[in-house]
């Protein structure tokens, strides 16, 4: 005994989703079926136009359904300061901190070798022929402080050096707020190494 | 900052599906536009065909895309049996199961009077229609033994008295495989006050 032919591709289709199980698809289908049609209906709509219109912005990479994403268009923004970033996500991060006001990269990922995930995959051609036509004159890496984000920013530092532009990282080091018991010592010793003179 | 008009309707549209948060929903809609334009176009498909395809069947009101199920349409199945269940995945447990070879009916829920969910919600007239109509000679309860599925399973109980047909509830007691000192009293006391001669 299985469900009808439709719901289970409805069950099957819903598993193309990240972290969704058999259960949860199975789960979201009864729930839709019961008590969202519209917004099952709106979904399947919106899910079409963005699978079949949303690009990549041909300067920054980030996700946009027109050629080039807003901030890309802006004319507020200062062309010589460019910010890599590993996701869209960090984008608003980093406009919501509200002290940065020059352009973005996304490289949309981080090197992993054992994923596969090269160079190549990260736009990185893009990228170099973006350093040397604008007029840049900083870099600032901020790729996630994690293992892989610090390879990946390697990576960059020494692509970005043929072009004489100063490249900067974003500085590591106890968050705001938090205590010294619970740091864990790597950071702790970022922190500490890193320590600046009060003047 | 945000992000592109369609990107965030699609993260928002993404939000109906049951236990998805706004993180999740980004989450789910980088991965489908980074790995999964594919997917993402066949679930819109299969989503939009589901919700304007999938009713309830006329007899048993399980999710069905014909008029009829393929259960309540089988020549097979012993009309004179009719197993109440709370979902439609309670008739695939039961079918997983095998020793049950009559109909079914499914109330989409349970009485919840605190959600407004009373009998009008469960199809409880068109269950006593087909109880008046068919030839049935045994009703078998087999809504959840939880709270609320207990309650529903006593409300039925007392609406199909007056029909005068046997009335029976799935056996409550001690799951097969697990050790007496982690079960709840409630269920012990079912299984010890319940016990049964060894012949």
């Amino acid at each position: 005994m299985e469900y009808s032919p439709l719901l289970m591709q409805l069950i099957e289709a819903l598993r193309a989703l990240p972290g969704v199980g058999p259960k949860t698809a199975q789960r979201m289908a009864f729930q839709l079926l019961e008590r969202g049609r519209e917004k099952g209906l709106h979904l399947a709509a919106v899910l079409q136009h963005a699978m079949q219109s949303i690009q990549h912005c041909k300067q920054c990479r980030t996700f946009s359904e027109n050629e080039y994403c807003k901030l890309c268009q802006s004319p507020l923004r200062d062309s010589s300061l460019l910010c890599i970033v590993e996701s869209p996500a960090d984008i608003v991060a980093m406009e919501q901190m509200g002290h940065y006001h020059g352009i973005y990269f996304v490289l949309m990922g981080h090197l992993s070798p054992l994923d596969g995930i090269g160079p190549e995959h990260l736009g990185i051609d893009q990228l170099t022929s973006l350093i040397s036509k604008q007029t840049i004159k900083e870099v600032i890496l901020a790729t996630n402080p994690t293992v892989e984000g610090e390879v990946t920013a390697h990576y960059l530092s020494e692509r970005i050096k043929p072009y004489a532009i100063k490249v900067t990282r974003i500085a590591h080091g106890v968050p705001i707020g938090s205590e010294l018991e619970y740091i864990d010592s790597g950071t702790l010793a970022h922190a500490f190494l890193g320590r600046d003179e009060i003047v």
